[in-house]
């Protein structure tokens, strides 16, 4: 089971984000929901939510060079950087059926495929990239997938 | 004046991060108030800003391996990332004294010399240095900054 689970993450990495991966566990952990256990992807979470926001800001400050600080915030950042557009993106790439859930929540599957748990996800899914390939490469990733699913 | 500032700038930077830059212009830009114009510090800040929260959350995600995510949010980033204690820093590294202001704040500098004005320009000046040096060697720069003026 565990071999399938860490053949099914690589297969997804490489055909969302174009590599394999020589740390697998980083994903696994990513893609381990609080409800699992003490080892989740809450740590890689609160990682990947700031990886996110450096690049999103840049995105906007390199394409908008006109527009004032509150005007970025205000009017691209705050609607992107939410827990609703990240959802978004992970069920655009089908990220909730590789989640590790526990207890009543791998019980009830569909009930758990909520925004939290898709956004906490894919913010998990960046931090880990960003451990395994670095910041340069990972915002090469983040305007890849940006070309293939609209979300900046 | 101008040469003067520029000469300034150099000095500055090199006494507190240990280097001269070919990309000027930027560090005019961070240490710009917007009192002093429509080209000032706001879109650098809001661009450092992000840089340190990734730096920030990067430190203390490996530095407390076993910290959820809820106590490193609480009893540590919330309390880094604020004004107040990147007011603290520009001021140990007298960063004021380098800004230029506009009008009526530069007729009452020491009125000026205020917790914004200061985190803007730390957190501006950061998002300069990302973009002269890359994050890699602003990560850098942060880790040496803190072994000389501890912050984190």
């Amino acid at each position: 089971m565990n071999n399938t689970w860490e053949e099914e993450i690589q297969n997804f990495l490489n055909s969302n984000f174009g590599f394999r991966t020589e740390k697998i566990d980083l994903y696994k952990e990513a893609l381990t929901h609080s409800s699992s256990g003490l080892l989740n992807n809450q740590r890689l979470a609160f990682l990947g939510d700031a990886v996110l926001k450096l690049i999103i800001r840049e995105h906007y400050f390199t394409e908008l060079p006109d527009w004032t600080k509150g005007r970025l915030t205000s009017h691209k950042c705050d609607l992107i950087e939410t827990d609703e557009n990240y959802a978004k993106i992970a069920s655009n790439l089908n990220i909730f059926e590789h989640i590790k859930l526990g207890g009543t929540y791998n019980n009830h599957r569909d009930d758990a495929n909520n925004t939290t748990v898709n956004a906490e996800a894919f913010e998990a899914i960046f931090g880990a990239i960003y451990l395994d390939k670095g910041f340069v490469e990972t915002k090469k990733i983040v305007e890849r997938l940006n070309r293939k699913i609209p979300f900046l």
